[in-house]
């Protein structure tokens, strides 16, 4: 390490103490990119205990033009925390604490690195919910989540992360706390500046604690795979569902036959819920107060769906671990990706409209281009949101490019949920305009002229 | 006018058309202030046809220095588009219609001028709703409502407006055309830029455009008045009709004793549903997709809550008129207004723990200083937004400095709904720190460097 270095990190050492700071192996044996890969080559992990600490460590890293990378509970999924070897990384690990709880108003504080199922077991002990729920929710922070506007399966009814975001404490990068601490759900008092930090990667501002607002807890819960057989009939469906079933719609998750088929048939992985020979499959599940009526509901519903012939075949999950199997075989991916090879994954949006022609039109193109691969689709339907698996795929980046060639088209998102962080940045430009990106990039220099703050991320 | 002017009123003539633009009396018989007052002194009415049209006029303003306040339909509550003598008025009046209805999907693109009343049937007609409603719909526009970040009676369901617009088309004020006309729940494609412009008040950007999320209409409607006798009982109806309404709580609205009182027994204007003993009443109402179903819902839970003693009384519409005369009662500021004599109006948000007692303290204050007038209190509890009215007040200033004093204490917010325009300008501190309005007027010089767009509002 050379003596600047060592200066720097002896004035951070004095004010985050000894505890506070990571060095040599123990910072190597973190793993500093997504799916828990690599090993951080940043100068030093630094561990504020609390605002504090950080914005003292912000002010000084702004004076000595120090970059630095945000560290959540690095469950991202497009390397938005990679370190290189000038960088610090600042973790929020050791601000952890539920500040406040007003189980009255189901209002919640939190710091910024409260890691998700904390935060869903203090609400639900409350006698509420934190209704954004993930498959990384052993890790993920709120921090990190708020910070790339985490998704998750129930945004169709309570929406994303910026929906649950009442009110944010951010440190900027000269070490500013912006203390923007709002428990109402309206204040229209200026600008809503806790907006811009939402979804911005670490690019902007550190988030150090977070206004949650927090749901009704729901105590009953129907499932059901149906199955179908034209696009049409999933919109008719999402439609129905989303209209009678009066705001109790928490998931609709379709599967192409493509998912299904591969799952239950060649890889033998889960049960044959369904036949496999239908075209489209769909996850639906409700959540309300009352068993017994919310029950009657769902089964009027379905059946009328059943009759009127939108929906082919239904099987409904009688009990959690029922519900528990299909939300399996919705959720393992993994079986998916370890089957089709090497495999480019993808988060995209597009219009509901645009879907089937997408799919259909995408699955030629790779049929011609790359005749040895196959697509599988699936996703939040009800959100705009699919997600590809493409494999075997040698060439990534000629996917890639086919694939968001033709999202540009339909004016869909080359990320849905998880963001740009340094994975998809080279196609910003696809969802994009240059106009949006240079306003993108005059904000960042507005909050943050020296470039300290997650350089090289989203653009 | 001045030879620069005629200058520029004719090159703005020469993209705009005769159409475009009104001059002399045709400015002046214009109202431009809240509430339908005042006489407009700007040196025009530019009234765009396109958004290349305005695009153009900007640009044109941009270079000459030109101030520009954008108007919409002129409902706004807090001079938020007042205009002085240099100025011109910019109205959208003529960029109103309906561009596309994607009515599988329930997708609104509009153009920035159509009045809510008209976005409202026309959602209607193809099975949806357009879920924010507040009383001026005949005149408010939806880039108006966008800039304000209007409420409105269903926010508790639905959100304010921010929570409805998918995607916006903005004009920056040197001219530039921001289109982020996204259509789809979920987008992480970078930083939401349209966030920043909702809630700005026509400060950062003009609003050409909207794609707008609907909602499925709800067939029916269920509405109570009911009678309570402490505020925790009331915070404890808002949770369990929160919880076991399943989402189906469209409004929850609050009238202290004084506004039921007073409008009910003082003034005599509206039938006494309920006896005007009790210190609370709540105008309840939920809406669904099936009458018998909801009905036989809402009824059980009513009975309920009557049998558990959290409400003391009860009435319920039986049909729309009924419900129509409830809302009147709960709508009627009007009549408020006059009685109070020369009044002044609050438009509040603070968290629901602290009201009752913030109500309490201030009764007492207001009883020391101004014995002379009351407090009448009523709003949208349930998104911890009151209104108040005081009067008879003389020292207007003396009030206000009163209110939102206390609501400092509790960390409200000086508006909830109505922003700040100029009329609350004086009193933004009182909810934002020095930190936060050092920010917003760094983002406003970033967006507007020569402070053409709607000059010396908000701070
Ligand atoms: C199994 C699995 C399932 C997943 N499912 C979903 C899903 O359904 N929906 C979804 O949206 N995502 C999903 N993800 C992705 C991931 O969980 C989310 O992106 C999550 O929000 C990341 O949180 P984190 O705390 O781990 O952030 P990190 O990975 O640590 O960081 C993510 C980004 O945020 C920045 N950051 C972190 N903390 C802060 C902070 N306090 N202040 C400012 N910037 C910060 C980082 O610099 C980085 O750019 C999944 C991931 C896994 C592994
Ligand atoms: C009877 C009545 C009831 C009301 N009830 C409610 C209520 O329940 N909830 C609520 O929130 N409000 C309410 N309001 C206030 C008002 O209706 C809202 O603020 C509404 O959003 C204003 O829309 P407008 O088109 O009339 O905007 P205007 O009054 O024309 O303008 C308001 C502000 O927005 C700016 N602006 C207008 N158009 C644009 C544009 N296209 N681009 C950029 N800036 C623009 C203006 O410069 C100004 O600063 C009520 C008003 C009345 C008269």
């Amino acid at each position: 390490m050379e003596q600047r270095d060592r200066d720097l990190i002896a004035q951070i050492e004095a004010i985050v103490g000894p505890k506070g700071l990571l060095l040599g192996r123990d910072v190597t044996a973190r793993p500093h990119l997504s799916w828990g890969r690599g090993q951080c080559p940043a100068k030093a992990i630094v561990r504020p205990g609390s605002t504090s600490e950080l914005s003292q460590v912000m002010a000084l890293c702004h004076r000595w033009g120090q970059s630095v990378v945000p560290w959540g509970g690095m469950s991202g999924l497009v390397n938005g925390a990679q370190c290189e070897a000038g960088d610090l990384a600042l973790s929020l690990e050791r601000m952890n604490r539920i500040e406040q709880l007003e189980s009255d108003a189901g209002v919640m504080t939190v710091q910024a690195g409260a890691v998700l199922q904390q935060v869903q077991q203090a609400a639900e002990e409350a006698g509420w919910q934190f209704a954004v729920d993930l498959g990384a929710r052993g890790s993920a922070q709120i921090g990190g989540m708020v910070a790339t506007n985490a998704g998750g399966n129930s945004v169709v009814r309570y929406g994303m992360m910026r929906e649950q975001v009442l009110g944010l404490e951010v440190v900027l990068a000269d070490g500013t706390v912006l203390s923007s601490l709002n428990e109402m759900l309206k204040n229209n008092a200026g600008y809503d500046l806790k907006q811009m930090f939402i979804g911005s990667e670490g690019t902007l501002g550190i988030v150090t604690r977070a206004v949650l607002r927090l749901r009704p807890r729901c105590s009953s819960v129907q499932t059901a795979l149906v199955a179908l057989s034209r696009f049409e009939d999933v919109v008719t469906l999402l439609r129905r569902l989303g209209g009678e079933l009066d705001g109790k719609l928490t998931a609709f998750e379709v599967m192409w036959q493509s998912h299904y088929h591969c799952l239950v048939a060649e890889l033998a992985k889960h049960p044959a819920f369904l036949p496999t020979e239908y075209p489209f499959y769909v996850l639906v599940e409700a959540s309300g107060s009352d068993p017994k009526r919310d029950e009657a509901h769902f089964m009027t519903l379905l059946e009328s769906l059943l009759s009127s012939g939108t929906i082919l075949d239904a099987v409904i999950a009688h009990a959690s671990e029922q519900a528990a199997q299909l939300w399996a075989l919705r959720d393992d991916a993994e079986s998916l990706i370890k089957h089709l090879g090497p495999v480019a994954v993808f988060d995209i949006s597009l219009p509901i409209r645009t879907m089937e022609a997408y799919i259909t039109q995408l699955e030629q193109r790779l049929a011609e281009d790359y005749p040895a691969s196959r697509l599988i689709t699936f996703g939040h339907l009800g959100d705009g949101n699919l997600h590809l698996g493409i494999g075997p795929v040698e060439d990534k980046t000629g996917v890639e490019s086919l694939v968001y060639r033709s999202l540009s088209e339909v004016n869909g998102s080359i990320s849905a949920e998880h963001g740009i962080g340094l994975e998809k940045k080279p196609y910003l430009h696809r969802s994009r305009s240059e106009v949006e990106i240079q306003l993108m990039k005059k904000l960042k220099a507005l909050l943050d002229p020296k470039g300290v703050l997650n350089p090289g991320k989203i653009f």
